[in-house]
């Protein structure tokens, strides 16, 4: 069970220690997940160069933080500096969340993504349900980043996928999915106008991070930051006239967000 | 003749069948180009490495879709992408929207617009007019990625690169201009307030290959997405204090837009 | 002393000159540096492909205009692009702020910022207090790219490295120290909530690039720029309920930037 104390706990944390978010992501996304972790409380920090990306995790290890492994627009050389980060933090105890954006939309994703899991064990996995359904193998569609799936769909896959694993998975869709293998959450926050805006799983992916710097229980940690990215949408959608002013207005509510909206919007 | 009707026949269309757009784009303009083709219906998909664009291209010509080549922050290895791209698109009857961004600022950019165009015969060349100038050989200066002419300044050598090209050419600037060759539209929508906002071009030239995605008729399906971007910028500068609120309104007209505005505001 | 003439002298040449910025510059601002750009009156490209970036440079010395190289997001080809445009400002006599974004946070943005600044010598530095003393060998610590060190904390070595170098340094913070070795200013206009907005340091280097197209004076150029920052800064905090819309209300704010707001509000 989530409960809106745990949830303000973590988010008193993140904005007292300002932990470092490490990211390696996607051009799309670099601006707004930036903005959406400084408005958490979060210190973000976007380096992909081959020649420093072992040493800002180290720097995470040391300050408190963690990494963001978003595949969004891979090239070949962004992989090379995704590995070599990944590696790192498993060395250094630094937790990873990674996101296989497009997994299933190119062969080259898919594998680039299975080749990461495998290797590199995150901390927790988040994608949609297309995302999910194409590392695992499951008999599914996608049409480019968009998923065809809804979590339901693949919760059986996921737990055998966070089992198999031991990573926390995160299926985003109406409901979002997240297991350990054990243990299963629904978070039913958000609002349909979401899907509208670029870029909001990655920005899930990179509070999830967030969470998981200040709070050591990863599937509680997953489970806090997809509550306050759900109610912190449903804040922005109802200021907001469409999807333009709803990413605005998301950043504002993060930043905003008090134990008393947690406590009544919290589903 | 453009018509409110048609312009609405293929909105409508947009948001029911959401068509795939492919885009190789500049970094500037990738978030905004994926929220404004959300926004209209579309669902965007940023991809450029080499080992992917073919599958992709391949994936938008079976669920019905479009590619997007803006040189905006070219670089040799996205050029590469690019080629590889559209010559997929050509055997696979994607259609294809060209932005020769920055084209006359630099001999990189004229030269490599030019090869691409006579390699691969895209659908629809969508710039400003020294762009188009720049491409055509027209005796005319630009100044950066900003346009020192208007589209009328260069109708004739429109015109001429229509013909002997068979693309549609579109030359965006007070008054749009899209020519085949033979026909020719005058787009008389949008506002002043909208230069001041980076990367509205680009968003015109994703609006383009979203309307292709759902109307084969290149010259009306331009037509109609310069229609539809002057309509919505109207509409947002109506409530803009400025040109970083413009730019979010946009989103919110694109996604709210409705039959009766187009028909009142349609010039 | 600052004067609220002299600045506004500087808005109106840049409202009419429209000077070209070039920017070589991180993934994660490079939208909305331009619309910033765009916003104050100057007329951004961005290009850093390596057979482009001397001739962009030539056409600002030819139409009036000043680089920018901004290390935010950096890795070896960026960086052979930057060396190439900023040799080539050299010798045009062309205008160069340079930013050393996250400098201390890796030894490779630490290198490759002092190696830059001891080949190329540029007009301005900006970077905040952190990335100030990781260039001059402070004994101070970063974490990421956030600084953990006010501006006065630098003031000497800001002073010494200006005066080694003939630069004007710019150390960003709730007071903004500007010095040239000799004269210092301090300029206190801001609001704490920039802070929360990712890349509003990189926008205030975006700026002073622009204010030194139209002024020859690097440290009132830069004095002026960082007192527009400020000052567009509360404005925008005035309408502002967060974050989010604070950067919208920027852009506005610096696109509506009047004689009576600045002298009403320069501290």
């Amino acid at each position: 069970m989530i409960t809106a104390q745990e949830i303000w706990t973590d988010v008193v944390a993140l904005r007292s220690k300002a932990p470092l978010v490490h990211n390696i992501t996607n051009y799309v996304v670099m601006n707004t997940t930036a903005n959406a972790l400084l408005a958490i409380g979060a210190s973000p920090v976007m380096a992909h160069a081959v020649q420093e990306v072992e040493e800002i995790v180290k720097l995470a290890a040391t300050v408190g933080g963690s990494l963001v492994i978003n595949i969004g627009t891979l090239s070949s050389r962004w992989v090379k500096s995704m590995a070599r980060a990944m590696k790192a933090a498993k060395e250094h105890h630094v937790p990873i969340v990674f996101d296989p954006v497009g997994a299933g939309a190119s062969g080259y994703r898919t594998a680039t993504s299975k080749r990461l899991l495998e290797t590199f064990s995150p901390t927790v996995i988040r994608g949609n349900a297309s995302e999910i359904a194409a590392i695992t193998d499951h008999s599914a569609r996608t049409k480019g980043v968009d998923s065809t799936l809804s979590s339901s769909d693949v919760f059986q896959t996921a737990q055998t996928l966070a089992a198999k694993t031991s990573c926390t998975v995160c299926v985003s869709g109406q409901v979002d999915l997240v297991t350990d293998g054990v243990r299963s959450a629904h978070i039913r926050n958000g609002h349909p106008l979401m899907r509208k805006v670029t870029g909001l799983g990655c920005t899930s992916t990179a509070l999830i991070a967030a969470f998981l710097a200040v709070n050591s229980n990863a599937f509680a940690a997953t489970s806090h930051a997809m509550a306050v990215m759900g109610i912190c949408g449903e804040l922005a959608a109802q200021q907001a006239s469409g999807p333009g002013t709803l990413q605005l207005y998301l950043y504002d509510a993060l930043y905003n967000l008090n134990q008393n909206q947690i406590e009544t919007l919290l589903k």
